[in-house]
């Protein structure tokens, strides 16, 4: 079983980017997490009832993917990657102890998505495994890596359905163009439907990570023998020069 | 479990750019498979008895890695990316039913490893796991995936020790570098000792692949499912445009 | 009027990559020339009857398509970029007086679009105007630079339609896949459905060719209708899971 | 005819980096506006009655290029891409309708350059045609698409004139440097002189814009003189060394 | 005689990019000056007494590079490339007179790091050398240049073994990485041990600087010296996995 | 003192690459060899007598840049990246003892470029110190490295002015073009005039090489001259458009 966190500037950018995945990640047994870091106060047509309304609508469309929802507490379009923000994530990593994180790609023409994956890549410095999903407003993108979705698509739809008032509004989100760009992911992929990742740095795992108890302890048991041994002999002669 | 298949233009080029990895593999159940395009002869120090020597010690090395070797008969130093090249590394991943192939990278200074890595690339045009691995004559290598090969590089060094003549004699092999390569990527990935990857797609299993019996039926049947559903409801409505 | 030069290795690779931008030219009044530089006669359940029966069916894709077709004479799987690849194309390019020309993307895993693009750089090398297209096996490509096809794009399935003994046997052409990139590309590009292109180079006209007389109020109905069309049928099956 | 809006830091970038493909668009009989977004107060040499100074030179150059001038109001390095920036960038888009719009190019060594870029992307997120120029302190930049400046360079070279107190204090804005780029770039556009782009995406008019009545014959004239202008007077002396 | 800066966000940051290439120029008879703009307060374990002692560790660091020390008085996880941050560097430059410049990649998950790399870029708009180093943190990095660092290895462990507090405490800097690090460039440079750069631009000297009188026969005995003791001592523990 | 090598595919390639480089080696007092792989037998209007006229033509080119030719005899627009022409070029670094080569950039259209770029990497692949250059077929080409020019421009042109037969007939060889391009790269680099290069890698001397007893004095004197002459001479002329 994996720890992982999906972090994404407003409500529905995680799905747009990664809810298929997530949604493979549940049915994995994985924990899914994801940490929304603004409130979305500032999308199309907002006034005072909307935040309260797009806030329920990011906790029903979490609940469709089998994600646990932590908000940012952060203000639409003021995000920027300085030493809160990074805080905020951090404390996310700890309270989930993910060791997967998916975020934002880096080049993107949304201020927030580009500090957040700023701030994301700052907060994860240490972990292995940072990937970098696709969103309508990501300028550059050149991914390598995918996950098979064909399973999960329309899980996926249904959770940008839960935000009907951002479906209704933006032009930036279109169903028929979330489907369009799995299957071409999908073909990049020689498979049916994908959602593609650009990773930042990705450790496979070739030994599956542990799996709910009783399928297998054997693999348990590898893992840690060869975590174990990892750092105990490195080289420490170093060539000294003269003088 | 899964079928890998590792190419690389001359004997030893696979176990240095990813032989740990392999080891890794086999370690986790896979079945791996070398195929070793040229026998070496133009090797440092090529004379007609070399040629048997090298094809020795590239047979000890497999053993070494738990990897069944596989020749590809071309002359070393003559390899073009044609049509028969591919056909023989097609017929090593029909032979294998590989999923998943490691190979040279494209940017590279020896001639034959530009030309393994073309070659493959066109023979593996529809799997969906294409890595690419690093050699010291590669250019630019740009890595985003990792292998931990803590555990492993010990064995890694023992499968290039096989190589005795072509390690004694060559440059280009230096044992002390291939560790501190390993620590260096390790760095990046955050972890101990790494090999690291570009791929040029690379499907990830969020639901491993199946292990050897007993260990995972019920992910077999997942997984089997989800493939099954895979293509089943395109979208098929096409905009018609007038006349 | 401008004249334009489509280049392609095989049989259906110009359709594919660039099919409904040619509709476009020939709509816009250019005269267009597809330049296929082999037979196809290595193609999917290649036997003798099946060459002339992809001529043929290249010849109906170009005549749906408004443009005239020249055959390269080469052989498949054998194109190589020498002198006398670049000959042929240099001669196709004289013969039509073309200063805009389409082919395919440098990165590609067919050798034989790998040499095609290269040749047609060399022979192109004074023009002012060289786009790259992708095809299903392309490698990289960022593409820039796109045109609307939404009025084209049933115009360029049809064409595809032309090439059946490909279409129905190759996994690498389905057509719910090519409206899935076109709408993908559209995404990027803040339209309808796109074709996309990577410019080697491309000089901008900013004060337009000079058009046939008579065809500019034609037109510009052309191009009203076509847009009010764009976005009424879009793909709305996807599929549904198991459970 | 189409409206065009040039985004520039500060005065004289616009002219610098877009200046003559700028009088090409108002040759084209397009519609021109320069939004200036700062007022210059740091310039070199600044004092009180600088500003002024500064901002009647932009009107005069603004008139050179046939381009209504907008002020964007913000202070010499400090612009940042926030939410401000980019309202006063929207309003602009608004207020010309503009659908093709030029800026600084996203790598620059200028803090204002690179927040003027970030924010019109952000501006221009539905625009479909955003193209980014060069400055001097522009770090990579890899243009695809060149506009044909041979009978615009002395406009440009006029319209930089105008800013003479920038010009002869500051050691980045030197006139033979502008033409040398301009050759430049117009070598590997295969023309005369060219000014560069890179573009974020650029959809092409294969059918061109509708143009306002009356202006189609005098710009072929205009063409043809520009064309036959083209090579004659190129730099000639080059400076020669001590023996 | 050549006058160089190397510009780093913390303490320790210098050291870790180009320690051994400072000792490199101190020995070619250059005049070094590091400018560390934070003083560390925000270190890990980080207390009110950690600061003066993270800033005497920097002056012993300092010292065993044979280079000036001045200090940037801005504050750690705090910095921005505003025109403050660029005006102490340009201070700086103004003072040492400094012809080449070293600083961190622009392409860094540590926002500070990012700040310098923008803000010494600004600063050194005018300079013909500006190189970038690799820190822990720095993300996308292809180096191109490399200096020969051989035998200033052991000098640049000297100088961060003077971080005391940093080294015990911060998983970020391991001694072993580092000489790995050296020993994976050199092996790209085709030496011993290298440190690795990115040039943004590097103007090279055909005809070398001038150098002080008298240096020139001690520096070829020191270069040789150098030369013969590079490969002498290479790490040869390798770790053993269990089993 | 240096030993350098340039190789070029053709007749007058190398001195538009970097032929004012070469003069700046020269009066440094490196030793300069010039391998030409094809006596040009392609060239323009190629005809029997035209061969042992270029060929005539280089030698002289390679007295005015104070520099040894070598002849590949190989034949034009036939050259592939094989182990022959790898041996020729593997030759001529024996012979020379050169530690420093210069090639053509790798992404060329012209198919002999790109094959020489590839032998000689392959040749080189032991050398710390590989530059390319750039030619006017060159595609992608982002140089970080710069030797300042301005004192060597006119020897450069006197050079291609060697190549009558070319420069007469070749549309892409214009002096006006080379010194543009020299002036562009020169704004880059912050200097007056350069070649620019883009290093496979290039070990920097800090400790400069031991130079010949006796020059140091006179370099100095030349250098001096040489900045002093620097941009006294620019091209003053621009085209200017009718009306």
């Amino acid at each position: 079983m994996r720890d992982v966190l999906a972090v994404g500037a407003h409500p529905d950018d995680i799905e747009l980017g990664c809810g298929a995945t997530l949604l493979a990640h549940h049915a994995a047994g994985d924990r899914v997490t994801m940490l929304v870091l603004t409130g979305g106060e500032n999308g199309p047509g907002d006034e005072r009832g909307q935040v309260s309304r797009r806030r329920q609508e990011q906790q029903r469309a979490a609940r469709t993917l089998g994600a646990e929802l932590r908000w940012g507490g952060l203000r639409d379009c003021t995000v920027v990657p300085d030493s809160a923000t990074i805080g905020i994530i951090e404390a996310a990593l700890r309270a989930t102890g993910a060791d997967l994180v998916y975020v934002h790609a880096p080049d993107d023409s949304h201020q927030d998505h580009r500090a957040v994956s700023a701030a994301t890549l700052s907060a994860a410095r240490r972990l292995s495994r940072v990937m970098h999903y696709q969103s309508p407003s990501t300028l550059t993108f050149t991914p390598t890596v995918f996950v098979d979705v064909t399973a999960h698509l329309s899980g996926k739809l249904a959770a940008l359905g839960a935000h009907a008032s951002q479906v209704e509004m933006s032009a930036m989100v279109e169903p028929d163009a979330v489907v369009a760009s799995a299957r071409h992911w999908g073909a990049q992929a020689r498979i049916g439907y994908a959602e593609a990742f650009a990773p930042t740095r990705m450790v496979l795992d070739l030994v599956p990570a542990p799996r709910p108890a009783g399928l297998a302890a054997v693999d348990a048991d590898l893992v840690a023998a060869h975590r174990l041994s990892s750092l105990i002999a490195v080289p420490s002669a170093v060539p000294v020069a003269a003088g």
